[in-house]
């Protein structure tokens, strides 16, 4: 059974897949979708994923799958070793709704598609990012709050890693490269828990074949 | 077993979880919070739900759910009655990618607070619509892509009402709200069997206690 993935080394969205793909100890294959240089627009990748945008995971016969917590999603249902979920429904909850705090309320803010249609209105590059950190800032204050009332160390939910590291991780690396002063002491000792974890260090957009 | 519902009737994150609990025929309290006047940061609110957003969820043990795809799910899988996913993985992905595109890459970048923000950066009220309009329409290219692939009707995804359908509704009205042209028939079809159903026309803004 091969699996494609579709990605970008720097993408935070192709980024948690990677993670997730890691844990589950899937093998899969990779192939580069340089964003900065247009190539998810290119007409082979549109009819994989009419968005055009990355992740997508090309299964063995022929499925594409897209949007990465959906991706997310049917790894844990079609892989249903290493967990990335708990077992009980409402902690299931609060796992996916910090995944969707980031995958929702930050992530699609910040990324580089919105701060590029800011340029376009007239914003300057500090103005751009100013916009990216003040989005970042309010999410992991949100996070960190979510962790705070219901989650326990060391990971953000328990004992191991689950949907909402997975998003943590990729989003984290985005706030440093906007210079966010990060103040959230529980978020940094997840990461540095996750770090330690293979799954995680072998996803980083450094250790990806398409990094430059 | 009480379940109480903290939303707005103009917000479509609330309006979602209202589909999805009349889809399973779930009684529920509704208790407003008035997102103009700034209710969801009220301090009784906040420990509820420390991100301020609404909708959340209350259960009769006093958890708290919080996040509309995240408290879906929980309703899917704690009153499997009337499923809003289909049975299979890359259906189930393929129904989750397609609310993903309306919850992460159309409503939040659209949404009130993002349009704020916009504003007090400079824009005025026809650049910001502008934004909202394009945004949307990006979306709903997207979306109606997806369903001429992978989708067959007369719902989003085959005979009967999912997640997909769920986000959809309430996304075509914000975009009516903003003027957006309705070019994607396919949308459009969805949307006139969906409010053939009870359970879509009771949860619309203008039917909740609420509603101005």
């Amino acid at each position: 059974m091969t699996l494609t993935l579709h990605g970008y080394f720097r993408s935070s969205a192709s980024w948690r897949v990677r993670i997730a793909l890691n844990l589950k100890g899937l093998d899969y294959d990779s192939r580069a979708r340089h964003l900065l240089r247009g190539e998810q627009r290119a007409e082979d990748y549109l009819t994989l994923n009419p968005q055009g945008f990355v992740p997508s995971l090309s299964l063995a016969d022929g499925a594409v799958l897209t949007q990465s917590l959906a991706i997310c999603e049917y790894l844990e249902e079609a892989y249903p070793q290493t967990p990335i979920l708990p077992r009980e429904s409402v902690e299931r909850a609060r796992v996916r709704a910090f995944a969707q705090v980031i995958a929702s309320d930050i992530h699609p803010i910040q990324n580089l598609k919105i701060l590029k249609r800011l340029r376009h209105l007239g914003l300057d590059a500090e103005q751009a990012h100013q916009w990216a950190r003040a989005i970042i800032s309010e999410g992991f204050d949100a996070c960190a709050a979510l962790l705070a009332k219901d989650g326990h160390g060391p990971f953000c939910f328990g004992n191991s890693p689950t949907l909402a590291d997975i998003c943590l991780i990729p989003q984290l690396a985005n706030a440093r490269r906007f210079g966010v002063d990060l103040k959230w002491d529980r978020l940094l000792e997840v990461e540095a828990h996750c770090s330690a974890l293979p799954a995680f260090s072998r996803a980083a957009p450094e250790n990806q074949p398409d990094a430059e």
